[in-house]
């Protein structure tokens, strides 16, 4: 691909900087720009928890392509600098930086604006000491402000909500989790199988599911909250120096909108498996975005960083003039680690599969032969559309629980029923894994469950 | 299933034993016999290495099945027998144990006779101190016999040959290895990713590949053994205590021939994947057998437990009156861990794809993103047929090699070609799996070479 061509992409997140990459490895001429709002470039913003506990030493340590890295790859990268008009038939960005305009004509232009922290209605959030994390600004903010808190509060029992938690944990401080919902993790896991994971969080970590933050009170700095149950209304004050709201994130879709790209139900850009939007040459990728959930077919919000990673290959590569077409949707594989418990799932939960009639199974095994010292605990459930019988999800607990979860996915992108898949030859060894592993003996159970 | 049926098993290993225990779940009223010429029922035979070192305490506990399993199955399991002949005009076996005959009217037959170690021809092979592991017994006369010993040598740098070579090293022997094959692991790695392995070996255990054992010297015990560079004839003396002999194993066939089972080229009674042999009613299951390969559509030698029990469920269920196919061929996951590197493959070498024009591609990444603390090396190799673009083999070294090669046998199984492969949505979280995992990584490369 020799064709000199402009490409402008809006954002340097994880998203915005690969997309970049992938453009430049599909063409060598093409003159890329990147603007980007924020101080730093492409950095992991997953890390962000463990840079704030010092597992990860360094926050900087996140930069995962420094400006160098985008000078030699000359790519032409403009940081603190806000775009603030697209105009479509000119096919021209205007930005700012400071108080100087840039004006930038492009072929091309991905949209790569990511996902502002939702911050619920409470009284006083704008008291010193409440904090939410996308930012490595965040992070260093709440780095420096946690040395001198022995509370904290985390809103929100998500992925990040969990993490923040184990990590504020593991530098000392008390820990109250407030969630809203019924349980844990609710978009990742069904209700039996967070509270395994509930179980594994210390004691000394207090969570309150079913409630809500109603008031947030000290002068100035935070010092309380008041939290409320939603089905009891019985109230609770919880000591809290520090309180991260870790409830989601909404789509910054202001600049999309304003050309005119389609925005979903869920308030996302619509793409589709180019990550083209409706407006011809006008890409959108990661956390500002919806496409088609594999499973349902139905666009949900992109949330997680390795989808924005996916749909930025596929913009790259096809705004500078390759093809690259994604999978039919999203399987939303993913996974984390809490209190040493690995946790993965993949495909909806059973929430989330409302028009489906679904047989499922719960199966712990284990990662060894019963025989050979030092086995842990594998729990798998597994869900099936009862009648084609294909997999539609997983939720594994424990050992290998992510790469376990990874087979379960390549399944579900190959269209295996579990008839097919149960028959898997997994890899057996003592020291390593049992004859039959726990992924496929649940589909057993699944199986005899259909043939009744 | 409730018909009364006769069904009698010939051999309990792993094979065996599995299949009497899934007939006994499909029909709770056949009468299900077992003949083993052995001590002891059902084992795992791949713990054997790992017990003669002692990370297994005690040798007993790999029976995985004991007699008491058995007889509350209604399960009638006759130990130290051995079967004589077969009628199958009259659908009658007879065996013996000690002196008395014991007959049996069989329905359905499953024959499951196994291997024995093959022991090639080399001069005074039979002198105390030389063994071979394939059973109990011999682990319990080795693991007794080395108590004295130095020096050990090892025949055969396979799956088997590796793992004794480890566990005698680890009980502080003095360790030599001679392989015939120019490299280590031939069947399960090409020669790159073998030599990988190779170099994790302590320095301290010898390797000579390319070498044939010509002679053993000692008197009544063995004290040296002679081996010869097949490339260059110089010889060696290897001062040796023990030899174990691990050339592989030799299907044992004899009563299944006797009957007019189709045997293959590699000496296995050929199956179907209901577990059939060419006689009507007569199963065959195990290392006694050859059957097809995923790929190639060829008979190959069954040579996994894992294997073997996925053809026992086919054929204890098929026997007892239900329905169980496998797949159209044996995929041959595999693994094993050796000085903590674990090593896992599936699918055919580049040696047995001859008849293919195939491309591949070797990636090293790792377990972790870069930020992160505590990524381990993940080595990744992939074969593709060049023309239908569908993945072929896999051959992975390092941190979670199993599990990383049991997502690419869910592939091999769904038919997926390497386009859609690496796209793949593996899971990712900063502590336990980077954004692109290396088994897709490895694809793009192989995706771009075919492009050229």
């Amino acid at each position: 691909m020799n064709e000199d061509k402009n490409i402008v992409i809006i954002g340097c997140g994880a998203g915005g900087g690969t997309a970049a990459q992938f453009a430049r490895k599909t063409n060598r001429k093409a003159k890329i720009t990147i603007f980007e709002k924020g101080k730093y470039p492409q950095y992991s913003k997953c890390g962000l928890p463990y840079a704030i506990s010092g597992k990860i030493p360094k926050i900087e340590n996140l930069i995962e392509f420094d400006k160098d890295w985008f000078a030699k790859s000359k790519i032409d990268l403009f940081l603190e600098t806000t775009v603030e008009k697209i105009d479509t038939k000119k096919k021209k960005i205007y930005a700012k930086k400071v108080n100087k305009t840039i004006e930038k004509t492009y072929d091309s232009l991905i949209i790569a604006t990511g996902a502002k922290p939702f911050k619920p209605k409470i009284e006083n959030n704008d008291l010193d000491g409440v904090f939410t994390l996308r930012t490595i600004e965040d992070a260093k903010k709440i780095k420096t402000y946690i040395k001198s808190c022995k509370y904290a509060t985390i809103l929100g029992a998500g992925l990040i909500g969990l993490e923040m938690a184990e990590n504020l944990y593991k530098l000392g401080l008390n820990i109250t989790i407030v969630e809203a919902l019924p349980g844990i993790l609710s978009n990742n896991l069904d209700g039996d199988m967070a509270k395994i994971v509930a179980e594994k969080i210390p004691d000394k970590i207090k969570i309150f599911t079913n409630s809500q933050t109603t008031k947030v009170i000290g002068n100035n700095k935070i010092s309380e909250v008041i939290i409320k149950n939603k089905e009891t209304n019985s109230e609770n004050k919880i000591p809290t120096n520090i309180l991260i709201i870790a409830t989601g994130n909404k789509p910054e879709v202001s600049l999309a909108k304003s050309i005119g790209c389609k925005i979903g139900n869920s308030g996302g850009v619509l793409v589709n498996s180019k990550s083209e939007t409706n407006i011809k040459n006008v890409y959108a990728i990661g956390d500002c975005t919806e496409f088609l959930d594999f499973i349902t077919a139905k666009y949900i919000l992109v949330g997680l960083g390795s989808i924005a990673v996916r749909q930025a290959i596929a913009a790259g590569t096809n705004a500078a003039g390759g093809l690259y077409e994604l999978p039919k949707g999203i399987l939303n594989t993913s996974t984390s680690k809490f209190f040493d418990l690995e946790v993965a799932s993949v495909g909806p939960t059973t929430a989330r599969l409302n028009d489906y009639t679904v047989v499922s199974a719960h199966f712990n095994g284990s990662s060894l032969p019963d025989y050979f010292p030092g086995g842990r605990p594998v729990s798998v459930k597994v869900i099936v559309d009862k009648y084609t019988g294909m997999i539609i999800s997983a939720q594994i607990l424990g050992e290998n629980a992510a790469q376990r979860v990874n087979t379960i996915s390549a399944a579900i992108l190959g269209e295996l029923d579990v008839e097919t898949f149960r028959k898997l030859e997994t890899a057996y060894a003592p020291p390593i894994a049992p004859t039959l592993d726990a992924i496929t003996l649940v589909c057993d159970i699944i199986s005899k469950k259909l043939k009744r």
